[in-house]
């Protein structure tokens, strides 16, 4: 089928010409993707029951709740990262701590404490090893700024702060679900390193979504949501000295992790870094 | 973005380099979509909200059990009707019924009958009009094909069929379903006409997957899922005739619809028409 007709079958299906009122920006993404899509089955000759074996893919993954992790598994969180860094550079803004996706798995509505968090409940102490992270929000210029708000999935604290909680582990994708099947059949894992999510946010300064990885996961650099970049890999030192673990109140050896966080001042004209995004409340 | 880091960028997330075996033809068609989606992303300058926004009303159409539908609305089942007919013009196949699409509603496991199957219950007979359809199946020289099958959505007749039942009103989508949600931002409605859908097949000829639209529905040429076709219009006839309403057994006037349905005799190297889809059961 010729480039026109299609165009025309993909004007006459989803471009109404009755007098209603029309958001034009929707019809005009409808009308991209929708061609898109028709060039696409069109080019590669995709058959009808090939058809319906993709849609019935997306739909299995939507009703698993994967649909967003397919999004992570495509690359597409990690695509608008490095689009949101090129429309920075363009607008001059430079430097600070890197970006990096959010994941579909944040949970709004944690309780908030200032400058030290206990995020583990105590009852694995002493079994799994002790996580200690310290770092501090600065600007550009390396000032401490207070105010900073740092959101950590599951807790939040303020200004420079310090959370004490157990080691994190890798996230994988259900091993059973439709996306770990469809990553399969690429050969693909559905792993990602053990990392820390983070939103921060300070007064007249822009708002950063990152993570760090930490170093010497076997998945560090094969994410499968790409989300590890250089500048968030974070290395955890194990503390054997006993002064270190008595100033600490600890009872035995723990790990360290110093994750500094510097945001950019906010400017004029600069692209927004809130995104609206559907989330999930605690 | 420039064309060359889009492509690079969908390659390092889609394309594992590894040596596990990969199924070749989903990684051409995900390094297809997810290229066009990147590259449409680009040149629409979609903003990471616009992108989750799409993104969730996708979610939510297939957790609605829309997102088939969806499929009607932007034409794609329209659209792989008409790539069927160009192919089978290239095969030299022509004549017969038309096809038209299937939607996402066929039930099977239905019972069979032959010859004449009544499709009511008999509950609303004197009170909404009754309809008597017949048909007969033929060749493309005008034979009556024996053994035929006809499948009806609801019930299934073989051969020469009568089937009585009552008058079918048109379909609409659930008016607060995320479906009509995005179609009333397109102002579109989400009607479609009357219309009885039909698989017909039978020994040495090619199955046919359509259906007809009665004439006078207000959406007859408006159909949201762009399922009427020129052939595929059928007129209710209002009968009065006392002797004919004797001889159907009827207690008082009905509605009837002739609608004759021609094959195509199958032949070596013809596209299938087959369709592999995920089907509800009774």
């Amino acid at each position: 089928m010729d480039r026109q007709t299609i165009e025309n079958v993909v004007k006459a299906c989803n471009v109404d010409t009755s007098e209603g009122p029309v958001d034009a920006r929707l019809q005009q993404v409808v009308v991209r993707l929708v061609t898109d899509f028709y060039q696409a089955i069109e080019d590669l000759d995709l058959s009808q029951s090939e058809v319906w074996k993709g849609v019935e893919a997306l739909i299995d993954m939507a009703k698993a709740d994967e649909f967003a992790l397919l999004g992570s598994a495509i690359g597409l969180e990690h695509f608008l990262d490095l689009r949101a860094d090129e429309a920075d550079a363009k607008a001059g803004l430079t430097g600070g701590t890197p970006r990096t996706i959010e994941g579909p798995l944040y949970v709004a509505g944690a309780p908030e404490s200032t400058g030290f968090a206990r995020m583990d409940d105590g009852t694995e102490e002493g079994k799994i090893p002790t996580l200690i992270i310290e770092g501090k929000v600065t600007d550009t210029d390396g000032e401490v700024l207070s105010g900073a708000k740092v959101e950590m999935w599951h807790a939040n604290s303020n200004g420079n702060y310090t959370a004490q909680t157990t080691m994190p582990v890798g996230y994988g994708l259900n091993p059973e679900g439709p996306l770990q099947h469809m990553l399969n059949k690429l050969s693909r894992h559905g792993q990602r390193p053990a990392h820390v999510h983070y939103f921060i946010s300070a007064p007249g300064h822009r708002k950063l979504t990152t993570q760090f990885n930490i170093e010497g996961d076997k998945y560090l650099w094969d994410d499968f949501a790409f989300g590890t970049r250089e500048g968030l890999v974070a290395t955890a030192v194990d503390v054997t000295d006993e002064a270190e673990i008595a100033r600490r109140g600890l009872k035995g050896p723990f790990k360290h992790i110093q994750f500094d966080v510097v945001l950019q001042k906010d400017k004029e004209g600069a692209p927004s870094t809130e995104v609206e995004r559907r989330r999930a409340s605690a």
